[in-house]
Parts: C-alpha cells; structure tokens; sequence
C-alpha cells in the first residue's frame, strides 16, 4: 500500500521488486565503457529496418521481450505496460508494443520516462491494481536528429554543451516483493521546473532544476540523509547539468550530493574518447544503463540505495521555434537491493 | 481499493468522486448543439495568444482552473495532475500546466487521453496515492491541422470521412468519495488493436476495434449487460466508428449496444449543419463534452450510468508517410450518479 510520506513522495510499503530487466543499445553505445552490461549490442543502428523510427520500435520491442524472458514470464501475463519516446506521438512505443496484447498506458515524460514509468507501474503493484507491470522507453540517435535537429546528412556542428541522443531501450518487469530481487521503495514525482533557458542545445542546463527540486523533495519527505543513498543517479542532465545540478542543491536547498551523485549521460559514453560533447540524453539514456550496470550492481549488493532520477525536456521544436523557454521536470524512484543480500 | 475483476477491469472499491469539472471550447464548437452547456465559449480561437499552439495551452490551463475552481480547490491542493495532447512532445500540457506547481504525470495516449488520464487519476485517489487529482486533456483544430495535414492558408479539402479536431479542453477534479457528486466506479485499461487501416482521414475506421475489445472487456469482467449502462460513450469514432463499433460488438463480440451508444464527436456538433463531415475528433472532444453536458446529466440522475470509452489513434504523421498503419487503443470508465441523487 502506497503511503504518503511528507508532501511528495509515496513509500511503497509492500516493496514491489523488479523481477527482470533488459537494455539492448546501438553500436556507439555498444563501444562505451559499459559495454560488458548490455543485453545486446546492434552493431547496425538500422536494426534491418527501413526506417530510423521502426528501427527505434524493434529497439524497445527487444528490450520488452528480453526483460521478461529474464524474468521468466510472457506478455500474456503482464497486466500494464507503461512506456513513451521522444518520437512525435510517441509512435516508437505504440509501433514498437502493439503486437503484445497487453493493456498499454502510454506515456510523455521526455527523458524522463524511465523513472515515470518505473514509478508508475512499481504503484500500480504494490497497490494491487497490478500482479505484474512493465515500464519501457526507447530513443534512438537517428530519429531523433531528424525530428528535433537536422538530417544526419546534413551533417549539422553541434556545440560543446550538446548531448548524443542515445540509440538504446531498456525495460523493467515489477512484481510483488521478491527477497531475492532489487525492490522499489519509495516514489517521488516531480513537477515542472522552468527557469528560462532556452537553448535547445543545452538541455542539462534546462533540467538540473528540475532534477534538483524533485531530490530535495524527496530527501526532504524521507528525512534521509545524502550520503545514506548510494548513488543519486540523475538521468542524462551529462556534463553541464550535472554540475549545475550540485551547485543547486548546495545553495537552494542545503544539500551536499558531490560524493554519490553521477549521471546516466556521463556513464554512458566515454565522454572524452567519443564524439559525444556533454554526455548521453534520451529516454534510452536512463533506460538503459539503469536496466543494466545499475541493477546488475544493485541485485548484487554492491549499491544498497540508488535513488534513480530521470530527467525530461518538456519542450519540442516548434516550442523552441516560437522562442519558447524549456520547460523540464524528474522523477525520482528509490530502488534498493534484494533483501536476502546482504 | 482497487479489485481487479475479471482479465482486464478494476473495481474502485472506494468510489472517488469528480467533484469539479470543466469544458472550454473554440468558436466552432460553441455554435454547436452543446453551445449551453460549456464554461467558456472562445469567440477567437488565438485566444490572444500569438499562435496557435500557444492558444492550445491557454485552452487547457483555462479548463483546469475552472475545474479546480468548481470544487472550491487551488492548484496547490492537488497532489497529481494528469495530462496529455496531440501536439508534438505534449506541449499543449507542458507549457500548459507548467505553472501550476503540480506533480505532473504526462501521458500520451492520442484522443483516449481523457478516460486515460480519468482512470489513472481515479486509481490513485483510490488506493490512497493521491488525495487529490486532475485529469486533463485538449486538443485544437488550428494546431492539429497544420502539424498533422496541412497549414489552414493552404485550404485542403477533406474526405466525407474525415473528423474535425475540437478546439476544446476538459477537466476533472477526482477526490475520494463524495455521496452529492458523481463517483467512478470501475476502469478498464486497454489493449492496442490494429486491423490494418491506414487512412488518416478515416480515424475512425482505425479505433472502432480498438473500442469494441474495450468495451467487450469491460461487459465480460463485470457482468454487466449493456442495457443496464444507461450511455456507452464513445471518444470520437465519428459517423463511421460508431456504425462500425456497433457492427464489430455484434458480430466479433455478441453484445448489442445500437439502444444506448453515442459517441462525443456526433454530440459536438452539428454534423448535418456545420462543415464537420464525420464528426468531431481530438482529445479536447471526447474532454469536453464528458466535462460539461455528460457530467451535468450524471450529477442529476438523468445518466445513472455512463461508460467513457475515449478512443485513440496512436499513429503519427511520420508513422502515416512511412506507409504504417494505424494502431488504435480505447480505455473505459464507468462513472456513476451521486449516491445521495435518487
């Protein structure tokens, strides 16, 4: 049963676990310092599709199914898919999802999708509105140049404070507690942060806000202390949101995350060996190193606490067109190992 | 709390109930058979705002303060909002709702993002996750034509088969159970469903399967037979939906419901006098006319039971230049009378 702890956040008292989980990314990705993690690695960023954006859908379609073939289950047993993209109309989950017969709760929370879903479907269990639930998103490099920026054969500058959108998807299955798999314990969902900045290529700059509001609330609500979580494990705020991150939280909020705070967009791609400027962004971002090096870590004991806090750009073209600011927002999942690890 | 019942239905034991509602509408759809039942009538559809993407915005906000206004509540109050729209990225929502200071939870689920976001608001003030929720939706004509067919100057014609998208918006403020205001007693979630219709101007060819295996869902989890549900309610499959709808439920499914379906997009409008052809269609049909004539009905006792079954085409334009065809989805929410309205 989830109850309310402080103003924002929700424990899940009945610890929902995550029974299966799968990332499967592209070959740059593939060629990062986590490569041994991955599900799958396609070395063809085409995947054998036609299309960038069927290629996306394969992408998250395989992390879904591998997800719960680990978890030792089928899609006619899940009773909630939860999942979004960046793709307009977020047709990289419905394209990539529709063969599975399962109840689809589609979601929009940009790069935040991940914790959203993850949030979401850890709720719907422990809440018993859902026996078993997954939470899946996808971005792809190729799409998403040509959506938000330019064709790739236009071979557009991108400036030092850019991210790679990252070809990957991951997927998480949640059940009821398990003992010896990783639980979800509390859940904290953000709002929207806005602070004015409008550069499209400077997203982290657009987030950290956001990502800081939403970690104060949460450690304001649990009463728990920084440095009693593991890692505080932003989504893809990469290099300069990162900092701007630590910065926030040490002055707006009095909280000090420099020694366990790190990001998926940092984690990703050796950032000065690849082409990659600040770091890695996409839905895939989070949703792949999480359901990878991180839970591998957490299942095994390694990391006791991470508080998982994905990040999103609520802004699209036309908006940054219209001379919009960027609206951004996180939220905030704190997972922790298996019980019967010690 | 909520009970699943039967594969796919949940019982909301605790009965939440929408204690404040509102619909605002363009100048096209306040000149329809609904004209008196709205909370505002925009006479300009810029809405002052510079365009009309910003106007979409302005439409949706503008329904939830009257909605939260109506049930004596600030936004401050709210524990989570529930949104989501057509526009690319969801911007209608984002920048929408940004300064509201709410949880957001986005959500995409095309024009069934009403009974979407209806039925997750109400599961979470049911199982006690929230103590107050808004669920939010809109759409736009001026905005959806020229992002998903052509700029409005370039003046295309469109097939007897095509919908028109509502400059409309709905809100629903969801609290737990209240005996004087309409209450939501059960929600189905649904599957996608894709029979291979690729005709963009015949969305509601697309959804009518998608609708039928609902609403199919629903009757065989409750038991319900469908002459005991004073309205099936359809989102907005249109002329041609909802002649199909009835066709597939008797044939595919073996229920009747020719005696007590209607569907928002043919109560909209006019669709004999004003330049509709099919119907209405856009998340903001299916929002306001659930938030305005419906609700009035069902808070009387004139509807005791009225089942939401918002529809949505979960394609894209990219999707639909690709040669794809259209996966289409349906949520249901059965909303009951107030307990103390005879």
């Amino acid at each position: 049963m989830a109850i309310r702890q402080g103003r924002y956040t929700l424990n899940l008292t009945t610890r929902p676990s995550i029974i299966g989980n799968a990332a499967v990314v592209g070959k740059t990705e593939g060629e990062g310092p986590l490569k041994a993690e991955f599900d799958h690695i396609y070395t063809d960023d085409s995947l054998g599709e036609a299309s960038f954006e069927k290629a996306e859908s394969t992408l998250q379609r395989e992390a879904v199914i591998r997800a719960l073939d680990k978890a030792g289950k089928v899609p006619s047993d899940v009773d909630y898919i939860l999942a979004g993209d960046l793709l307009n109309q977020c047709t990289g989950s419905s394209f990539g999802l529709r063969d599975l017969g399962i109840p689809f709760l589609g979601l929009y929370g940009a790069c935040s999708t991940m914790s959203l879903a993850l949030g979401l479907a850890s709720l719907l269990v422990d809440t018993k509105a859902a026996n078993l639930a997954v939470a899946a998103t996808s971005s792809h490099f190729c799409s998403a140049e040509r959506q938000f920026r330019q064709p790739l054969e236009y071979g557009g500058q991108r400036p030092p404070t850019a991210q790679r959108t990252a070809t990957a998807a991951g997927a998480s299955v949640i059940a009821p507690s398990d003992p010896n798999k990783p639980c979800v314990e509390a859940v904290t969902f953000g709002k929207m942060a806005d602070l004015g900045v409008k550069d499209a290529n400077n997203m982290g700059a657009a987030m950290a806000p956001a990502a800081a509001e939403t970690i104060a609330s949460f450690l304001n609500d649990t009463g728990l202390a920084p440095d009693s979580i593991d890692l505080i494990l932003t989504g893809d705020l990469g290099l300069v949101g990162s900092s701007l991150l630590k910065e926030l939280l040490k002055k707006d909020y009095g909280f000090d995350v420099s020694r366990n705070h790190t990001d998926c967009g940092l984690l990703l791609y050796d950032i000065k060996a690849q082409d990659v400027h600040a770091g890695g962004s996409g839905c895939g971002c989070a949703g792949s190193v999480f359901n990878s090096y991180i839970l591998r870590r957490i299942s095994a004991g390694e990391l006791k606490k991470v508080l998982l806090v994905a990040t999103g750009a609520l802004m699209s073209q036309t908006s940054s067109l219209q001379g919009e600011t960027i609206p951004s927002i996180a939220h905030a999942v704190l997972v922790s190992k298996p019980q019967n690890v010690l």
